[in-house]
């Protein structure tokens, strides 16, 4: 089944707010087999929705239209599905029933508006909303099936929850469907395909692959589409132990997960701890581990240090590496990780030392030059990293880096 | 000037990634006078690719395409764009030598697939990408302009502020037009409107103004359109002054920046110094401090205090206040806040203690619970405040509010 999502409104095409419904919705369709051919964001204008509507249902079985539901004016989506439906506006009864009930519940009195909001295009089957006075709707027309909801988020999310994909569901029109995403870190996108290329081409047809890069790492998604939901997820997790054996050490995770995550359960399961001196990152690693719920597991805190001063008397630097190497240097960045180990009493700690820019840089440390020093329970690494002229992206990557070298120092036991 | 915003590839359509590149693509625009008539997210599908231009040219004047440029099989645009255009890839030699360069600064070698990138449609002008391999693309067809970027955010709005709106600017398809945004904290928006409505009301007719809310604070934007740029500005200038005479307090900046921003400011105007302690924000008010470029010069650094020992051993924090009235208290907070001062040196000091969550609330103390305290030169102040149940939102509140809180304080000379 192929689906069309259209949302209606100007907050989206102002840009006043960033459309996650559309994303919350394709999800939740996709992991019941509903490709979503596209998504489409108008205005609040008759013609408009009309067109799209009309372009939508040459393409797709199921039409999802959110928001121009509400008591305003500028809410229109109703009366364009009476005219693109050919039926009038209906008084529905228990919609009413429902939005006085809410209206007592709030001690709120019922204007004209609100009783507007039980009207409803004869030809359609009301959908009841539990969470709202907006009913959904469903139409059908030929082969293809409308449904529109209100663009509040939780009220679509009840309804596409509890009253769309039950009718999908059960007019058997849902397929199944596996996705799987691999974690990759360290090689880029090109490098990694030319690393994968045998494997990529030997995939099963119905499995697809998508390559997803960010500035940290490359996700690699599988999605494999059928008809036995167990059968795809066997196939799907075949395939991903085949890719582990070709590049083991580049997979970090799998899905959702964060570096901070993966560094985090590897501590947990060991009964680890964790410490962080931080200067050119400036507390963004503690920021990203401590984002993790209960981080505070392994996790024993931090020392920021943004200047020599506070890199001597707080983490014990020795005046003698300042001077001879320069704040930016292994040294520094090793006596930094070795002393907020001592100082916190933790097992493993990570340090950073850089110039993330935009001033400080010379020709010998220009910016983007960083040191990234992890002590182990053995030993302590170090490594230099030369990054890019822009101040943020210098500390986010240096902060994914240093929580990777962490995750390989843990892995191999250091 | 009407544009379509056209992105392309699967992750949206998976719902694997939520589309912030549209909205902040569709401010842009609309700030600079160009509507956007819609926005379509398509699949990495050639015949689909090429519908969606043809739809689009119908419509628009500009056609804003994201997506699809990246080395790797499953990226098809550039191929879709030369059907379209009826044209064929040749290879750019100025790209090229800069993906060389890039490369080297790296110490990446080149493989065929990154060389693959140099090759752009014969008829479309490149648009150097400083920051990325994938060249941006313009295309002029009829009346319509076409433009092609990566789907990558920073590439995406590179291209988008130093290529194609001063390229649009030039051709004088945009019109005259000056945004302010007024920063105000600490009333809310139904009060706020009060309190400035016979301003509001005064403003001249080609001055708009729009309220955006958020979490932490009231914009005010102001926006002027007509055709003399500078005959504008002063013109949005001198409202705002007005607004300052009547709303002194509430303003504590303009545009873009932020309350770490505004906070830094202060600090080197006096010359003061600032450290931090953080336990339930850990870490993130310091890299909030820290991402502002020239910080070093008033920020001397933090201690993430995730645990009691550390409170005890780092910041001093007294056995006496965990036990008698625990790690989430006034007098916690305040004797975190000193203890940093003290042992950074600093003239003001910051911090933090609270429950996160999802885990760690008690009846007493239920999660979003949050004590902050500010160490000025005199005094030190504390306030408790009972946040929601969600971490992420929880950090960031608790993190502004500081900031904030931090603000008043320098302000006062307390």
């Amino acid at each position: 089944m192929k689906a069309e999502i259209i949302t209606i409104g100007d907050e989206i095409l102002i840009g006043q707010i960033v459309d996650t419904n559309s994303a919350w919705m394709a999800e939740q369709f996709n992991l019941n087999g509903i490709e979503i051919y596209q998504i489409t964001s108008v205005h609040d204008d008759h013609q408009h929705i009309l067109e799209a509507l009309k372009k939508a249902e040459e393409k797709v079985d199921l039409v999802v239209l959110t928001g121009g539901l509400g008591p305003t004016k500028d809410d229109i989506t109703k009366n364009v599905l009476c005219d693109y439906f050919n039926t009038k506006l209906v008084f529905h009864e228990p919609t009413f029933e429902q939005i006085k009930k809410r209206f007592t519940k709030f001690k709120i009195d019922i204007n004209k508006l609100n009783r507007d909001q039980a009207l409803v295009p004869e030809s359609c089957s009301v959908l009841y909303n539990k969470v709202g006075t907006a009913p959904g709707m469903w139409f059908e027309k030929n082969d293809t099936i409308f449904v529109s909801m209100p663009g509040v988020p939780f009220e679509m999310k009840y309804l596409v929850e509890y009253q769309i994909l039950p009718r999908l569901r059960e007019s058997g029109k849902t397929k199944a469907i596996y996705h799987k995403t691999v974690l990759t870190q360290g090689v880029p996108e090109s490098m990694l395909a030319i690393k994968i290329e045998k494997w990529e081409d030997a995939l099963p047809k119905n499995i697809k692959l998508a390559y997803l890069p960010n500035p940290m790492s490359v996700r690699l998604r599988l999605s494999a589409i059928g008809v036995d939901a167990e059968g795809l997820k066997k196939q799907v997790d075949t395939e991903v132990e085949k890719l582990q054996q070709i590049i083991p050490d580049d997979i970090y995770g799998f899905d959702n997960e964060t570096m901070a995550e993966v560094a985090g359960r590897l501590l947990k399961q060991q009964g680890k701890t964790l410490a962080v001196a931080e200067s050119c990152t400036g507390g963004y690693i503690s920021h990203l581990i401590t984002s993790v719920p209960g981080s505070s597991e392994y996790y024993k805190g931090s020392v920021t240090a943004y200047s020599n001063e506070i890199k001597m008397n707080v983490l014990g630097v020795t005046e003698r590496a300042l001077e001879e190497f320069g704040a930016v240097s292994e040294q520094v960045a090793r006596e930094m990780a070795l002393g907020v180990k001592n100082a916190f009493r933790s097992d493993f700690a990570v340090a950073t030392t850089g110039i993330a820019g935009p001033g400080g840089g010379t020709k010998e440390k220009p910016v983007g030059t960083v040191w990234i020093a992890v002590a182990g329970e053995k030993k302590v690494f170090a490594r230099k990293f030369v990054l890019g002229n822009d101040r943020e992206r210098n500390i986010i990557r240096s902060g994914q880096t240093a929580l990777q070298l962490l995750r390989r120092v843990i892995l191999k036991g250091l």
